[in-house]
C-alpha cells in the first residue's frame, strides 16, 4: 500500500539519492525539472519517468528562421491628450522591447487601430501614419484636447516564462527564447514533425508533460523589464491577423482590435465578457484543441502518456472548456496552492489522471540555513487536505531541486508522512463520492469553464481587492457540499439546475462575479427571483446581482431584503438596524467577524430582513424570508476556519435545511467530516495545528466525542 | 453702537422681561413665536416687530370647504414581485393616512402610473383597476416575476410641519392644519383676499415674516407616524393635475408621474437632474415668484416689509434661483448651523438684508436645569463666525420661549457679548469685501442654485454618507477665498469663468455633486481638460469625474493622475506606492488626517503622480501636473480646522499660487485672518477654544506675532 502515487523531481548528480528518496516516499514517478535534464541512465529506474517537453519555444533556430511566425499580441497604448492639431504616439512607452515588437509585416493600416477614447469613434486610417524608426503614431487633425490610443499589433520575441526566468536568476547572455505560433502554416507543420523527432531523441521518458501547448497566458513587462500586466486567463497573445481571418472564416463576422483590448482592461476575467470575446475563446479553444489532439496522438502512437501542466501556456487549453476531453490527454498537472486550487485540478473531467504538486517548491528561497520548510509544507498540506477528501487528485508530487531538499531530513520524513497518508485518503476514499448535505452553484459570468478559478487574476497571487471573495471559494473546497460553478447564460438557456438548493453570488458591482448587465436580463432576473421565490436559498456576498436600474442597486433587493445606499435614497429613513441577539448562521462564532474589505452602505428595507450583523452604521450581515425561499446577504468573507462555518450555515439556512446540517458534522469548527457511504468509512480532520476535541455526528445524527491530535486525519467504519 | 441689528423672540405675558433683555441685548426687533400670538401692547415697543405668517394652512374653515383645492404629492408604492398572474397592490401601505390619502377626484387612469419595474415599461390603463374601498390597484396579466410599482396621486391632509410639531409635543385632538393650493383657482383668489384681510386684523407688526409661501418640502411620514421621507429641497408635494396642465401649456409637453417619483429616490439633488426635472423646477420657481410678488406687494401697499423664512414651505423660492430676486421680498431670514448655512443666507442676492437665526433654539432640550446652554452658543457662534468674516447676515437673531433663556443669567450675559461682537464685526466691515486669495469654483449638477447647499438631505442634519463632503463647503464658507458655484450646464454654455483659480469637484459616483454622465458630455470634459492642462487648478475629493467610460473611472484621470480600481484593470501592475516625505499640502499636519469615509481602491497611475498620503494600500491624497496645470486628489475631507487648512494649501497648491498664500494669513491653523482693504481694517480670530499664538502675515507678507483669548477676534487697522 505504501506505495506508489507521488512524483518527485530529480537532479544533476543525483540518482542515488532520488532513488533513496523515492524508495522513503514510496514515489512511482520521477520529473525533470527546471532546465536540468534527465540523463539517459534514469530509465527504467522508476515506474513513471516525466520529460518537460516545450512545443513553442525552445527552438531559436526555427524561430530566427521564421521570424514572421512568432507569436503576437494586441498592446494598447496609454491614453494621449491631444493639446494640439497634430498628436504624436510612441507607441513602445511604457513596453519592453526585448519582449515585444510592433508588427509591420502585417498591413497596419488593417490590423492596428487609432480610437478616439472621448468619443469613442475609431480614427480614420487616412489620418494617422506610422515612423518605423521613431516608433510614433501620427495623428493629423485631432480634436483637441480629446483623449487617444493605439492599438497595434506586436511580435512577442521573449517567451514571458523564460524571460522571467531569465531576468529573475539573471541568466545573462542565455539566448531569448522565441515563442512561434502554431497557427502559423510553416510553424504548425514544424511542430509536430518536431514532436517525432524529440520522441526518437528522447527515450527515457515515459510520460511527456506538456509545459504546456502553444499561447502563455497574458504577461507583459515594462520599460524597466519588470511586469507591467499579468492576466492568468488572458488571450492577447493569442492573436494574429491568421488567427484574425480564421475567425471571421469561421464565426461569420470580423473581429475588431478593440475586441481584444478592451480599452486597456483587455478582457481581464473581471469584465462581463462581450459576446465577441466569448466567440474568440470558443474559437481558439477550437482550434488549440485540435491541434494539441494531434501532438497527443503522436505521443500515444510512440506508446507515452502525454500530460499537460495547468498553466504557463495553457490558453485555449482550458480544462473545463467545451473540447478539452475531446483532446484525450492522459493526465493534468497543476500547482497546490490550497483547496480552491486542488479542486480545481481534481475535478478536472475527460483525463485519466490529475496530479497535484505541492508545496513548498524545492527552491533557495524556503530551503535555506537555519530555516524550517516543514511549516509551509504542514500549512499548504492542511489547507489542501480538507479538498482532497472532497475529491483528490490521483497523485501528488514536488517540484524543484531534489537535491536541496535531501538536506533537510525532518522535511524528508514529514513528507512521508504526507505520501503515507495521501495514499491512506485515496484507498479509503476508493473513488466514491463523499456525503454532501447540500448541492451548491456559484454563479457569475463563467460558470463551469473557471470553475475553482473565479476572482484570479495572477494564479493564486493575493490581492487587496479579490481575498475577500475567494475566501468563499476555499471554503466551498472543503465543504461537504456538492459545488456546481453556473453562468448567467446556463440559467437563461436551461434555467436553475433541479438539484441546487443554493446559489452563491459574490462580488464587486459590474463584475463578471456580480454579474453586471447580466441582471437587467429579464429572463434571468425573473427565473432567479422565481426560484427563490419558490424556495430556492441565495447567498450573496459583497455586491450580489448590482446594477443600478428600476429603484434598486441589488437587482435581488426584495429577496435579499437589503440594498446599497449610492446616495440617491438618503431621504429615505433607514430605520431597521438592531442587530439580533443570537441567529443560526452565527451560532459558532465567538470572536468578531472578518468581514474582509467588507461593504458600507448596506442597509435593510424593511423589519422583516433579520440582521445578523451590524456596524458602525452598516449592515454586514442579513437574511430574508423571499416566498418560501430565503437570501442571506453577508458583506464579505476571506477564508479562515471561522468564516467556512458561518458559509456552510448561510447555507443550510438559506436552503431551510437547518436540520440536515449535523450530519456527519463536527462540531469543533477546527474539525470536518467526511463520510464515504459506499466505502463505508469516514474520516475526521484536525485541520488546526492544535489539539481539538470535537463531538461528531454520524448520518442519524447520533453524536461521539473524539479527540485528535494537531493536523490529525481520523478514519472509522461506519456501523 | 451697541443697539440693533438683532431680534430676540417674546413670550405671554413677558412684555417687561422681553424689553430688559432687549435692552441688554441691543435688539432692536421682537418676534412671535412658535403657536404664540404677539399682544397687540406690543405695537411700538421696538422699531421692528415680526409677525409670523403663513399663506396655505391654518385655515381649516377654508381647507374643509375646498378640499379638492388641497396641496397634493406624487406617491409610490415599494416593488411588488408579481406570484401569480394577477397583482394586487395596496396604494397606501407603509403611508400615514393622517397625513396622506389617495386622489381620486382627478382621473386617476389620467394621473397615476403602474409601472413594471422589470422592463421600465409602463402598464396599460386597462390592464389595472383601483378599488377605492380596500385602497388597492389590480393589475391583471402580469409578467409573473417581474416587480411592480404604482405611481399614485394623493392629496395632503396635514401640513407636514404642523404634523410634525403635533406629534411631537403631543398636542392631542388639535386640528390638523390642512394644506391648499395657491394654483388652484379659489384658493389662488383666497390667498391674497385672506393676506388684506390678515393685515387689517394685526396691527401690531411692521414686517410680516412668512413661513413660507406654497409648498412644503417633501416629508412624508410612515404608517406608525414616523418620518418616511425627507428632502429639503425636495418638489414632490407641489404637484397637482392643475400644475401638470399648466406645465404642459408652458413647456410644450406633458410631464408623466414618472419624471416627479423617479423611480422611488423622488429626484432627491443626488440625482443627476433630468431635463424634465429642471424644466419643471423652473416652472414652478416662476409660478410661486409672480404669486409670492403678489402678497409681497399687497404687504408693501400696506406699509410694511416682507420677509422669508428660508425653510418649511420654501419649494419655488429657492433664493439662488432665477427668478427670486423678480419677488421684491425686503429679507430672508434663517436657520445658521455654522459657517455653510451661514453664508447659504448671507450671500442671497436680491434682498435688501439678511438674518441669521443662531442656536440655540431657547426650547426645553437645551435650557434645563443642570446644563450649560452657552456651551452650544459658543461653538455655535465660532462656527459661524469665521463664515461672518467673509459675508456677514445683515441681522441676528433667536428663537423659542424667551422666557426659558431668561432663567439662565450667564447665558443671557454670553449672548450680550455675542450680540456686541456681531455689530462691532459689522460694523468695521462696513459692507466691504474681504481681501481674498483665490477664486474657488465648485463644480455640480447645481451650481448656483444650490449655493452653499451642497449633499444636503434634511437641513443641517448628519448622514454618514454625506460629511465627508459637506467638509469641503463648510471649510470653505471661512476661507479666505472668493466662493461659486457652478454647474455642467454652464461650463458646457460659457466655459470655465475667466477669474477662477481652482475647481472643486467633490461626490460619491454618479452623484449629481460628482457629476455622473455629466463627464461624458464631448463639451464639458473637453473643456475641463483644456482649462486645466492650460494652468487651471482642480481639486477632486472623493470620486471626482467618476463614471466608467473608455478605460477610466475617473474621466479626468489622466489630469488627477489617479484613477480607482472596479476590479478590471487589476491586471496592470500598481507600482506607485511611496508617499512622499512631506509636501506643501500638507506642511502643517502632526496628526494623522482624517479623511471622514475615505475611498478605497484608488492609485496613482504613474510615477510622476506626487503621493502624499498613502495607507493599507489605497492612496488617499495627490496630485499631478498636467501641462501647465495641477490636479489634487483627496480621498474625503470632513469638517475641522485641520481640514480646512489642507484644502486651502491644496487650492493654492493646485493653482499653482504657493507664493501667495502667505498673505492675510495666520501660520496656526486655530486662527484666521480677514482683512478690508477698503475698510482699511484687520481682523484675527481665534477658532479654538483655547489660548493661541499665532504670527500674522500682512498684505506684504510681513509677520507679527500675537497671542489670543478663547475664541478671541482681534481687529487692527491696516497700516
Amino acid at each position: 500500500m505504501n506505495k506508489g502515487r507521488v512524483t518527485i523531481p530529480t537532479d544533476d548528480n543525483f540518482i542515488k539519492e532520488t532513488m533513496e528518496i523515492a524508495e522513503k516516499w514510496g514515489a512511482d514517478g520521477i520529473r525533470d525539472c527546471d532546465g536540468f535534464k534527465l540523463p539517459k541512465e534514469i530509465k527504467g529506474l522508476a515506474e513513471r519517468i516525466y520529460s518537460t517537453y516545450f512545443v513553442a519555444r525552445g527552438d531559436n533556430k526555427w524561430a530566427e528562421a521564421n521570424k514572421e511566425e512568432l507569436q503576437q499580441t494586441y498592446l494598447m497604448t496609454k491614453h494621449h491628450v491631444a493639446s494640439e492639431d497634430k498628436l504624436r504616439i510612441k507607441i513602445m512607452d511604457g513596453y519592453f522591447s526585448e519582449q515585444v515588437q510592433p508588427d509591420t509585416y502585417h498591413d497596419i493600416k488593417t490590423w492596428w487601430e487609432v480610437i478616439d477614447r472621448t468619443t469613442n469613434k475609431v480614427v480614420d486610417i487616412e489620418l494617422w501614419s506610422y515612423d518605423e524608426k521613431s516608433q510614433e503614431v501620427i495623428i493629423e487633425k485631432v480634436d483637441k484636447w480629446h483623449e487617444y490610443t493605439v492599438t497595434f499589433l506586436a511580435y512577442c520575441i521573449w517567451d514571458p516564462t523564460q524571460m522571467y526566468n531569465h531576468i529573475t536568476n539573471n541568466w545573462g547572455d542565455k539566448p531569448h527564447e522565441m515563442p512561434f505560433d502554431a497557427r502559423k502554416p510553416k510553424s504548425n507543420k514544424y511542430i509536430f514533425e518536431a514532436m517525432h523527432r524529440w520522441l526518437d531523441e528522447h527515450p527515457e521518458s515515459n510520460i511527456v508533460r506538456f509545459t504546456t501547448f502553444f499561447y502563455h497566458f497574458t504577461l507583459i513587462f515594462n520599460d524597466l523589464a519588470k511586469e507591467k500586466f499579468v492576466d492568468w486567463f488572458g488571450y492577447s497573445s493569442s492573436v494574429s491577423p491568421e488567427a484574425l481571418e480564421a475567425f471571421k472564416e469561421e464565426k461569420g463576422y470580423a473581429l475588431r482590435p478593440e475586441d481584444i483590448v478592451d480599452e486597456g482592461y483587455y478582457n481581464s476575467s473581471f469584465r462581463v465578457p462581450s459576446r465577441e470575446y466569448l466567440d474568440y475563446i470558443d474559437f481558439q479553444q477550437r482550434f488549440v484543441a485540435e491541434n494539441v489532439k494531434k501532438l497527443v496522438d503522436i505521443v500515444h502512437e510512440d506508446g507515452r502518456e502525454a500530460m499537460m501542466f495547468l498553466g504557463d501556456n495553457w490558453i485555449g487549453t482550458e480544462p473545463y472548456g467545451k473540447y478539452f476531453s475531446s483532446i484525450g490527454l492522459d493526465g493534468v498537472v497543476g500547482s497546490v496552492g490550497g483547496g480552491a486550487t486542488l479542486r480545481m485540478i481534481s475535478d478536472i473531467p475527460g483525463v485519466k489522471y490529475t496530479e497535484g504538486r505541492f508545496l513548498p517548491y524545492f527552491f533557495p528561497d524556503t530551503f535555506f540555513e537555519g530555516n524550517d520548510p516543514c511549516m509551509e509544507a504542514k500549512e499548504n498540506w492542511i489547507t489542501a487536505r480538507r479538498a482532497l477528501m472532497r475529491k483528490p487528485v490521483d497523485r501528488i508530487g514536488y517540484g524543484g531541486y531534489l537535491s536541496l531538499a535531501y538536506k533537510f531530513p525532518k522535511f524528508v520524513e514529514y513528507i512521508e508522512s504526507v505520501c503515507n497518508e495521501f495514499r491512506e485518503i485515496y484507498d479509503n476514499i476508493g473513488g466514491n463520492k463523499p456525503y454532501c448535505g447540500l448541492k451548491v452553484g456559484v454563479l457569475n459570468c463563467w460558470g463551469k469553464l473557471r470553475t475553482w478559478q473565479t476572482h484570479m487574476v495572477a494564479h493564486a497571487l493575493w490581492y487587496k481587492q479579490i481575498y475577500t471573495y475567494l475566501g468563499v471559494i476555499e471554503s466551498l473546497s472543503g465543504m461537504s457540499f456538492d459545488v456546481e460553478f453556473i453562468s448567467f447564460d446556463d440559467i437563461k438557456d436551461n434555467g436553475v439546475p433541479n438539484d441546487i438548493d443554493v446559489i452563491i453570488n459574490a462580488g464587486d458591482a459590474g463584475t463578471a462575479f456580480s454579474g453586471g448587465e447580466k441582471w437587467l436580463d429579464t429572463e434571468i432576473i425573473t427565473t432567479i427571483r422565481e426560484w427563490i421565490y419558490n424556495g430556492g436559498g441565495f447567498v450573496g456576498v459583497g455586491e450580489p446581482s448590482a446594477v443600478l436600474y428600476g429603484g434598486h442597486f441589488f437587482q435581488l433587493s426584495e429577496a435579499l431584503g437589503v440594498d446599497k445606499e449610492l446616495g440617491f435614497s438618503l431621504s429615505t429613513d433607514k430605520y431597521f438596524n438592531s442587530e439580533l441577539d443570537k441567529h443560526f448562521i452565527t451560532a459558532d462564532v465567538t470572536d468578531e467577524i472578518d468581514f474582509g474589505e467588507g461593504q458600507k452602505n448596506v442597509y435593510a428595507k424593511s423589519k422583516d430582513t433579520e440582521i445578523i450583523c451590524y456596524k458602525n452604521g452598516d449592515l454586514l450581515m442579513s437574511s430574508n424570508d423571499y416566498g418560501k425561499g430565503r437570501a442571506v446577504y453577508i458583506a464579505g468573507l476571506p477564508y479562515s476556519i471561522e468564516n467556512t462555518r458561518i458559509l456552510m450555515r448561510s447555507c443550510f439556512y438559506a436552503a431551510h435545511k437547518e436540520d440536515k446540517m449535523k450530519i456527519w458534522y463536527a462540531d469543533n469548527l477546527n474539525c470536518e467530516v467526511s463520510a464515504y457511504l459506499e466505502s463505508n468509512k469516514y474520516a475526521v480532520i484536525n485541520n488546526s495545528h492544535e489539539k481539538q476535541v470535537t463531538f461528531v455526528y454520524d448520518g442519524n445524527g447520533n453524536k461521539t466525542k473524539i479527540e485528535l491530535q494537531p493536523g490529525e486525519i481520523k478514519w472509522n467504519k461506519i456501523s
